[in-house]
């Protein structure tokens, strides 16, 4: 075919010649081995929300507010595809895609997948969004791109084979190695980094390099990176959307301003700035940004000509590329790239202009998305238990908006308002079907009849819960469901709040078991007040009065019941617990928080904890927590906004003096509250059987009618001497070591000197001395560092009154609204701290961490009477009674997919050299995790499920790298298909696809 | 097809209701004789130049000025159109869909003929550009609608039946029935009328009409004209550009914000309110605006949208239509339409926003234009007589200059700078062409053989003429060619610098002719040597001392010559003028100018003119010209700029008091030279043998020092009772009665009492009483009034220092530049005065206004020796030499086109009872116009010579008006085959396709 079509074109070009008019453009160059090849990749950089909500984005709706239409941009690329084979384009968000996918005819679905056959049209990155890689937990990340690369391997039977994430704010080491390299990638492409790296790395052409971004998966686990010189764009003057002011190639000899050598002589121009800083003779332009090819002829057309021209000017060879041919030939050079390890935060892109603001942004709105992460986890499973029903409620709508929500502009918090409302929206009507999912679950594995249905209580965390709160008379009694869905068994304090005081729990055997009310303090209450009307619409119609606390025992993936009812007498009934209010009692300066191993000294006197003593491990460490803000700059040079942080100022926040504290004891926990301020309130939770505090916090309104933004932080202070070294953890994954004012890969300029120290938390962070470690544990991401030895900061709140000017155009200065009562955002929300011996930290954060991400889930029903435990099945586990997964595992994902085969995966919790005792392989037995059910297959895929395990460690392509030596790496082998043992390395996850002889048989059956 | 269309539609409607996601919109619907039908007409109004130049709207350059391609528009709306044969675009300018159409191949152009022929895609109006009505001529009209029109008639055998003059400033009398009913047009469509007028129409019902433009031709040259009742854009919401911010309709019940009903309810009500200002159940809305459809895609989706969800609701019909269809529906509902007579200046679109500036706007351009315009006239005749040559030299490129030049942002002078000087670089390069075709033919005609060329002298009204200004000496002389372009002989002195004293003029036959040698004064020398170093980029190599001026005797569309030689002695040189300069001499206070019949007296105490006598028609009037400024509103309310005449009151220029005045006095004409201030120049000219003042003026740079823009005007004043009444021509053809501070179509409530007044003048104006008249003719377009009674008011020059806030977003401040010295604007031009016995001034206003819109054509050549006539043709007259056209008739066009076939109109001068012996039928004798060749066919075709006049006769629709009663029409005959005599009634212009035995052929052979 070729010589033929250079013949035709060529007899065309004649044509042209004579007559001058119609032209032929030659579009299909490929790549050159003797020259500088130009790599041109058309794309549309398309923000799954950000400005705009997500369909308003691909309706083209709100365009006062940004023109941008992504179902435009489908429709004119397809059409430019199809009007020249040569033409290529690269799409990346799945979300986008699907919603115009569902729209088109057979016939044209056939064309694109013509088109994808061809190669004109390659899915990249192909996740439902391009994802922000500082604010989201790891299994979010898996699952919003296995829904992506799912949905194009059934459309298309593609598999990207390259990460484009141009536009997040940073990039994290379990974007590279995980969802890179484990994802079946050879590359990955960005464009945000450090602006001093970026300087460095041009001078020593080393923007690209081969990334290892787990020190315990090292090379196994690599991938090549190439970083954009400047941005995702092309070089100034080649763009070419519609009203762009790029000059195009005026060809025309009849008409004015032929410009043809003019504009050659441009991009030969730019093309050897840009080899100037790149290794090889290949470099790659990102031909678009972003929403563009609204009207694709626009950009084509011009492309076309500059390939043809350019070709025929000859310096250098210009192609229609896409970043896996750019890959193909980076690797064909054989060329040794540097190394990079650990990841790229924070960046900055210019001496003030940190983005680190971002990690604590919407921190409601991240808690809101952590919450739901967990609970489709929980769901899933669920899920698979009753049987998936595609027509029916089921977890599809919760797993979209969560996909859609890890976002580079959403969790991350930098959208407008109204978006965020939208992304919120969405996860709730998504909750409210999952919920109806696991109501229906549970009342199938606790075989309820007719009796109603499970309740829940999704505002647990602001103490409402209709049906723990309904009073109990007339002999009816509240069920309470306690769902685990965690390998291990579990046994820890479950509280909601109730009305009355004599009340008794007991357990499945209709014992009855310990258990402790704690009254209601009236400030939370009315905040919770406020805060039910503006998240329900609904006035609370029921005023709890205690939290009612009990010790639930919950085994493996199972659930345990607990029944609640009205106490024949005292005797019988919960404990109150004591409460010692000190602005009227008086005692002894020192009080002990916690009547098990752990102790907090609380001195009455200067209203703040003083030691952290556990009785069991020995450590004795002075410890206090204290609140500050950082000041938000308000320079239109840079002020501090939803993306930046920029302080100016940091500024303590005394408590008031007037012991408005309070401390109650009970049999469970005991609990110290304290009011720094109306605006910050703190509970410090200490329970008998845990050797951590447990931190809750009601932070809001921020003040602001000083006219200043405010950025609040925390510092959990001890005397540990850490050396200005902390470590924080990547997408709640690996833990990477931190240095105060100091960067791996170049000699930092400090300018920025608290802003420029900050790194996304997203499962905790830690610091350690000689003896002792210290670690604080998060339920959601957040901002932080270690900005003195011994101190570990969070961030958990900021309100701000300027814009950063990083585009969102819009204040970040969140409220809530009941009817026009508008206040600043009230934020809930805990973390934890436990101090170690030097070498225990690890288990108790791989542990709690994983508790913290998937609670203990309850359900709530009436019953009438007594018989539950008689007709239900109270106690429940999904799998063998006699197992339990391994301490260093979890399962990650349990799910039934459309095809009724189920995907499995299955992490192991820790580094290599994390933990003496469990950083090393774990085996689990698949046929102890589904007793009941007969194994027919099992499949290991790659992590997306997109492919066989095999099919994507065959196609994988071996960088050389400038250092090669490196430990051993320990990963699990082959399954044998009759043991069905699963082995897993350190930081190991490993995916499959399970099917069984029978599905849809329950556990219960 | 139709039942079988809808059957298939029915069933892909069928599997949308099951799936419903892929959605089969149903645009087939055409009028439903019971509903309101909203006909929807996608359109893109396309500016041939305005902000950009015509090429840089093409082809999407210089976008940071204004994002705009209409190449994508063609490309895409293509596109679009070929997706769904219900979708209808119409296209309006020619001059982009030829560059278009250029660049395509022949598979699309088949497609496109296709669109055509099945009417998806219309052309309308189908001139080279959307004309402005208020200051071309209406030749140039003529020839860029006969362009454009000839043009589609070739590739497309289309006949536009519409007009579409939707963006000009006001709406001429030549318009609706030269360019409208003339040409074949049912109809015509506009948008911009006076506010208050639109009001009152409104309320009545009257914006539709039949319009009757021409007194003379009434009835037979009518057409049906509808206003759109706001702007030529859809009702607010219905826009869909890319990026525009109307809610698309969001059908996809898979995503948020369904909002169909709503979207549905929007269009009904604007459909409603629009009806309830039209007649009959037909409203049409103008889908698009300026530079839309650049994705064609975006508006049509949007529009299949609502026609699809609009009639499923079925309140209103709504429908893919035309104005052609529009008009038809129109027409079939049989109503009655009230009439219009006249036209629609001046256009105000709020109290004090009379756009009546831009009748003056950029002078020198509007000068440039009408020069060539004449230029081209004549260039074509000789073109003609010397064969066509489609490859070499043609009048082709200067044909395209002037008719894009006619657009309503070009002669207007209401585009920016860089685009005027555009248009007139285009016109400059078609003239150079030009040049060469009419001196090559003059060298065939002349049979000049190898002894150079004629040089002709396009600068001569600045003084400057290389060729004659050479000196003559060795023997040589300098021939001097004289081409009259009208068809009938005249009698006119000829002026030219020279250098030289001794000097003698002989004509063809050897004789000595009377000549006056006239000395060139310092001041206009001054500018026109740096004048011409501005507009050459030259330094003149010699320095003009005199003038020499002769009279011309030259016969109808033929040429004479005159031969300039060194006088051998003082008694047969050229006599030198006497010249009187006031300053230093002194004599009578009451200086005569004028040795005829014609006698300007001028009071040298006063320093002004003060009557005026003609010894002939015993005329004697008071008689005085002044000039005066009115300041430039400089209100951010609004300001008077290019568009907009908003006078802050009126200055008085008083003469310096310096006897700064000269009278030059010689045989053949006497001049008054006045310098009342250093930037107004003027000489008064009074020829021996003409009754009529010819006034130079030399304005400028108008001095802004003191920052205020000014507008400056001249008063030619008389002591006529005139009665408020004046009269200004429409395009330079028919007379219009204008009557100060009234309107014939409503009360006019007067807000701008000098703007509200003024009309676009471009022949003439004048005014009468009882028993005089007072014409002035003018050299190009100006705006003017009469303010005070007897009274003609001229607006000659204008530079102002704000923009109007219009759109063209830079002020009118034209500079010329040698280098970097610029300077304000300097305009040399012309008028021409008579009084006359009421009812003689038609006469010298149609014939002399004919001889200023085609001036003698001088061309020259350098001779050895004195054997010039004895080798040389030195006399000739392509018509009978016993023939000349009868004096109130002119042949407008005489071309050959490219088939060989000529263009000859002929056009009457006279209105019906403008003058007692013109006003009649007169004949043209054709066979007598072409002696030496043998007429084989004369085909009179419609005036845009795109069908025959017959066929377009027998489609025209006959509209029923409220009115109908009017005087007999006359109009020409048929002409008969043998007798060759074509008839024409007044105003009447008639077209034909002349064919000869053979073509190629000289008269002078």
């Amino acid at each position: 075919m070729k010589p033929f079509l250079n013949i035709s074109l060529f007899f065309l070009l004649l044509i042209c010649a004579i007559d001058c008019k119609y032209m032929v453009y030659d579009t299909s160059p490929t790549i050159q081995p003797n020259k500088l090849n130009v790599h041109l990749v058309p794309h549309s950089h398309d923000d799954v929300g950000w400005l705009k909500t997500v369909d308003q984005y691909y309706t083209g709706a709100n365009n006062s507010i940004r023109g941008a239409c992504v179902q435009n941009v489908l429709d004119s690329v397809i059409s430019a595809l199809l009007d020249d084979k040569n033409r290529k384009f690269i799409y990346v968000e799945i979300a986008f895609f699907q919603r115009w996918w569902n729209q088109q005819s057979e016939i044209l679905k056939d064309k694109v997948k013509e088109l994808v056959n061809n190669g004109q049209l390659e899915f990249i990155n192909g996740g439902m969004c391009m994802h922000d890689e500082a604010t989201p937990h790891y299994v979010d990340l898996i699952d919003q791109t296995t829904l992506g690369h799912m949905f194009i391997n059934k459309e298309f039977g593609q598999k990207p084979r390259v990460g484009w994430q141009i536009d997040p704010f940073g990039h994290s080491a379990v974007q590279a190695y995980l969802l890179g390299a484990e994802v079946g990638f050879d590359s990955l492409f960005f464009a945000r980094m450090d602006y001093q790296d970026r300087e460095k790395r041009k001078n020593e052409k080393t923007l690209e390099v081969v990334w290892r971004g787990s020190r315990s998966l090292g090379s196994s686990s690599q991938l090549f990176t190439g970083i954009f010189p400047r941005h995702y764009d092309p070089p100034d003057g080649f763009t070419f959307e519609i009203n762009d002011v790029s000059p195009p190639i005026q060809d025309d000899h009849l008409l004015f301003d032929y410009n043809v050598q003019e504009r050659v002589n441009d991009f030969v121009a730019a093309a050897i700035a840009q080899a100037n800083v790149t290794r090889t003779n290949h470099i790659m332009w990102a031909m678009g940004t972003d929403f563009r090819y609204q009207y694709a002829v626009s950009w084509f057309r011009q492309i076309d000509k500059f390939i043809h021209y350019v070709n025929l000017d000859g310096r250098v060879n210009a192609l229609y590329s896409t970043p896996s041919i750019y890959t193909d030939a980076k690797y064909v050079a054989n060329e040794t790239w540097p190394l990079k390890t650990d990841d790229f935060f924070p960046y900055a892109d210019k001496a003030n202009t940190y983005w680190t603001g971002y990690f604590t942004s919407r921190p409601n709105f991240k808690g809101y998305v952590r919450t739901n992460s967990g609970y489709y986890t929980a769901a899933r499973q669920l899920e698979f238990y009753k049987g998936r029903n595609s027509s029916g409620p089921n977890t599809d709508a919760l797993a979209d908006a969560l996909a859609i929500a890890q976002h580079h502009d959403a969790v991350s918090g930098t959208q407008r308002q109204h978006v965020a409302s939208d992304y919120a929206l969405r996860i709730s009507k998504g909750y409210a079907e999952a919920e109806e999912v696991v109501a229906s679950s549970l009342a199938s594995l606790t075989a309820l009849k007719s009796v109603g249905t499970f309740q829940q209580c999704p505002l647990l965390n602001i103490s409402y819960c209709p049906p723990s709160e309904a009073v109990l008379g007339d002999g009816k009694s509240l069920v309470v469901v306690v769902y685990n869905p965690i390998g291990w068994k579990r046994e820890e304090v479950v509280q909601f709040p109730v009305t009355s005081r004599e009340i008794m729990v007991r357990d499945s055997d209709g014992k009855e078991i310990e258990s402790q009310l704690t009254p209601i303090h009236n400030t939370p209450l009315d905040n919770t007040y406020y805060l039910v009307q503006a998240y329900t619409g609904k006035t609370p119609s029921t005023t709890p009065h205690y939290w009612l606390a009990f010790t639930a025992s919950v085994p493996p993936l199972g659930f345990s019941t607990y029944i609640v009812s009205t106490a024949k007498d005292t005797d019988t009934s919960a404990t109150m617990a004591t409460v010692w209010n000190f602005t009227s009692d008086t005692g002894d300066r020192i009080v002990v928080i916690g009547s098990g191993n752990l102790k907090l000294h609380f001195d009455t006197e200067e209203e703040k904890l003083t030691h952290y003593i556990n009785n069991r491990t020995m450590v004795e460490e002075p410890y206090e927590y204290s609140y500050s803000y950082y000041a938000g700059h308000n320079s239109t040079n840079q002020a501090s906004g939803a993306y930046i942080f920029r302080p100016n100022g940091k500024f303590p926040i005394k408590p008031a003096g007037q012991k408005d504290f309070r401390v109650i004891k009970g049999p469970l926990l005991h609990e110290l509250h304290q009011e720094t301020k109306p605006w910050i309130h703190q509970v410090t939770r200490v329970y008998k059987d845990k050797e951590h505090a447990e931190i809750g916090f009601m932070l809001g309104p921020i003040p602001i009618d000083d006219g200043v933004g405010k950025e609040l932080t925390t510092q959990i202070t001890t005397s540990l001497k850490t050396n200005k070294t902390f470590y924080t953890d990547s997408n709640g994954r690996d833990f990477i070591k931190r240095v105060l004012d100091y960067r791996t890969d170049w000699d930092l300029e400090v300018n920025e000197p608290v802003a420029g120290n900050y790194y996304p938390i997203n499962l905790g962070a830690y610091v350690e001395d000689g003896s002792t470690e210290l670690s604080v544990l998060v339920d959601r991401a957040v901002g932080g560092s270690s900005l003195v030895d011994g101190q570990i900061e969070l961030m958990l709140h900021r309100r701000l009154l300027f814009d950063d000017a990083k585009g969102v155009g819009e204040v970040l200065n969140e409220t809530i609204c009941v009817v026009d009562d508008c206040r600043g955002l009230i934020l809930t929300g805990k973390y934890y701290v436990r101090i170690d011996p030097k070498g225990d930290g690890a288990k108790w954060r791989r542990t709690l961490g994983q508790e913290i991400y998937s609670p203990l889930l309850l359900a709530f029903a009436e019953q009438e009477g007594n018989d539950w435990t008689s007709s239900h099945a109270s106690s429940f586990s999904m799998i063998d009674a006699s197992y339990s997964l391994p301490n260093n595992t979890a399962i990650i994902t349990l799910q039934e997919l459309e095809s009724g085969t189920v995907l499995l995966r299955l992490a192991h919790l820790y580094e290599v050299g994390e933990d003496k005792d469990y950083s090393v392989m774990a085996s689990v037995e698949l046929k102890k995790l589904f007793p009941n059910r007969k194994i027919s297959k099992v499949t290991e895929m790659n992590l997306s499920g997109n492919q066989e395990r095999d099919e994507m460690e065959k196609k994988r392509l071996n960088w050389k790298t400038q250092d090669s030596s490196e430990a051993k790496i320990v990963r699990g082998g082959g399954v044998d298909p009759e043991k069905l043992v699963v082995e897993l390395g350190p930081m190991e996850i490993r995916t499959f696809f399970v099917d069984f002889d029978y599905l849809k048989m329950f556990a219960s059956e």
